[in-house]
């Protein structure tokens, strides 16, 4: 398996674009409409916020997606049709401008959306603008689409990669946004996914569950989780490979690849959240299960002083240690060993659950680097858990203290 | 029932003072070690974070009241003495030293400490201070106690209460810290009621127990849960009522004004959270369960985003409604009322799970006002509950960006 370039149209028969239709009206110029597109219908699923209050664009998807197949994903940015009147009827015609545009029908089109909650979307803008979007699409426009669902990110997410199955070339491409809001069981974060890989409906259903739990399922930038969270995938098929009908050797390739591409965009998520400075990387070992050490990394990267303190280049194990006490996760304190790594080394702080006395200024060496790694071993088994977060910083205050207006 | 002057000393026959030892060395002048003490012995009673990992104090303390009687309490900021080599030693020498200088045994004596983890706390210098704090005990120094266990709170938190129960005049008066870390379940906060009602152990630890639960565990400033935090209570009877020995009419009454006293304790913390500028109250009512009515609160006022709205002025209920999603109570979107409330009036944002058209001008004017009330309505029922948190801001990520060093 290998990293290539065409993100969300990499693998055959997808196009996509992007374009400034004016969802949010006093942002003049930034692209906020994606459409992504395949030549012929797709196996499909998608994964939805565990948010009891659900934006509306969901529940279309979810009506959408019963039958398995799709067509076409249209996303917008700077509204997020959530709790807002006419909700679904509005994510109904954007399916519907797209269906028209395309001769599809509207039950195979996927919609999602991002942005404010509560005001109403304004959607004769975005029918004016999709039969532009069908006339630029191309399968050289990833960036384009990456770009339409971006909110407060400061960095376009894509990203691809290339597998052989049975012999033939596969391809999985997929765009994500998602910086403030985002936490494990999916904050406001979009993830659209494409494959040429022939698979059917119910293993592609099957893929995309088993990736989420292990990826964007395992990273916090601030514990809120959003009403409008949507990860979806379109299987194509033009690969050629065998169809995937069963969890075979093939589909777990399949798998292994796809949750390689979801851990890559979920990483690039967490390093955004809204005004990080590092990514978080905690990895707890020696746990007598991984859900133990996932409750425990989770409750780390979550911990507001903890991400404090990273942004402080602060080496407060302390906190580590307070974070994993509330976790709600059952450990002997006295076994907990506490590590700090980066690019600048790797010092321990905490041994048998004491504080060791360790070189400061290497310390905060090691923490001014970008990505710092929290290492956490139990004395307990050989279960261990990755979680990815980041730090609180002045920004994140200056972003999310005004940014309805 | 009535507020008096007087805090932690207010009943009949407890005496306190603060000092300088120097348990942080380069913190060259701020108090730093309480001592509170009883005329005579007390029933006692003290209820402890529900972090795994727990200070040593808390265990020392702990055992010292598996008998229900206590006579002094004493702690100190500027070391949390957590997760350090021999903590509960260290703890157990606090006790002796007050002991030695009381004549008193070292089982009645309550520990706390507050402060940085991880660190071996310099008990040389509160040995060495021990003999000094004794001189200065007096009815009228409760304020130099509230001073010695504050770490970044802002502002002393006293408050005292005078009731009568069965023609008795009863007094119960209070001090306590915590400005971050604070969360339900007690983050670090720390606070000891004094009181001169005659009330035996079991009655003492009943009321204890229940007005934490309405009271200190309905705050949050952060969602951090403190390894040190503690509430304590000591009865010495000195008002002359026939001693409350079960949950009869006095029992209430008695409960009533120490929930009350709590409250008003709770509050303050939860205004004086670090860096907050914005006391913010939020009252579910109408829901089919006091249980529920509480997750709900709870999730609202420890949401990041709601805080940092809050703080920006931003009447975005869209991120109350969100919190509220994911709290894990289950309702009916479609039937919540949202309205923001202060002293410059109240408007209503949200109606059916919809946003209404409303004056953004005087909602803002309304979110500047230093304490915000969120009122949410369910329609399920008559159950109702408070919680308090407060904002986000700059200068809680500057504090906790660099507390240790």
């Amino acid at each position: 398996m290998k990293y290539i370039d065409g993100g969300v149209c990499a693998a055959q028969g997808f196009k996509a674009a992007g374009l400034h239709c004016g969802v949010k009206s006093h942002n003049t110029d930034k692209k906020d409409v994606a459409l992504i597109v395949s030549d012929c219908d797709c196996t499909a699923s998608a994964v939805y916020t565990k948010n009891v209050v659900k934006a509306a664009p969901l529940h279309v998807t979810k009506a959408h997606l019963r039958n398995g197949v799709a067509r076409a994903i249209i996303a917008n940015s700077g509204n997020a049709n959530a709790c807002a009147p006419n909700g679904e009827e509005s994510a109904e015609k954007m399916c519907g401008f797209v269906a028209d545009a395309l001769g599809i029908p509207a039950e195979n089109v996927i919609v999602a959306s991002t942005g404010v909650i509560g005001q109403t979307i304004n959607t004769s803008v975005i029918e004016a603008g999709v039969p532009e979007l069908v006339k630029l699409l191309d399968c050289s426009r990833s960036q384009d689409a990456a770009d339409a669902i971006m909110t407060t990110d400061t960095v376009r997410k894509e990203a691809a990669v290339e597998l052989e199955i049975g012999g033939k070339t596969v391809r999985i491409g997929g765009i994500s946004k998602g910086s403030g809001m985002i936490h494990p069981n999916m904050g406001t974060m979009l993830c659209f996914i494409t494959t040429d890989a022939a698979i059917s409906a119910p293993m592609i259903k099957a893929a995309l569950l088993e990736t989420v739990k292990v990826t964007f399922n395992r990273i916090s930038v601030d514990g809120d989780t959003s009403t409008n969270d949507m990860c979806a995938v379109m299987a194509n098929g033009l690969a050629g490979n065998a169809e995937i009908t069963e969890q075979n050797e093939d589909y777990s390739i399949f798998v292994n690849a796809l949750a390689d591409l979801c851990r890559t965009l979920a990483r690039r998520m967490a390093a955004d959240g809204e005004g990080a400075k590092h990514l978080i990387t905690c990895t707890v070992s020696g746990a007598d299960s991984v859900e133990k050490a996932e409750t425990i990394a989770k409750s780390v990267i979550s911990s507001t002083l903890t991400k404090a303190a990273i942004f402080g280049s602060d080496a407060n194990w302390g906190r580590v240690l307070c974070a994993m006490g509330y976790s709600g996760a059952e450990f002997d304190p006295e076994t907990v060993d506490v590590s700090f790594k980066s690019q600048a080394g790797e010092i321990q702080v905490c041994k048998a659950g004491r504080g060791l006395d360790f070189d400061e200024d290497q310390a905060k060496k090691i923490l001014t680097e970008p990505e710092i790694e929290i290492l956490i071993t139990l004395k307990e088994g050989n279960s261990e858990c990755t979680c990815w977060g980041c730090d609180i910083t002045y920004e994140y205050i200056r972003i999310n203290g005004d940014y309805r207006t």
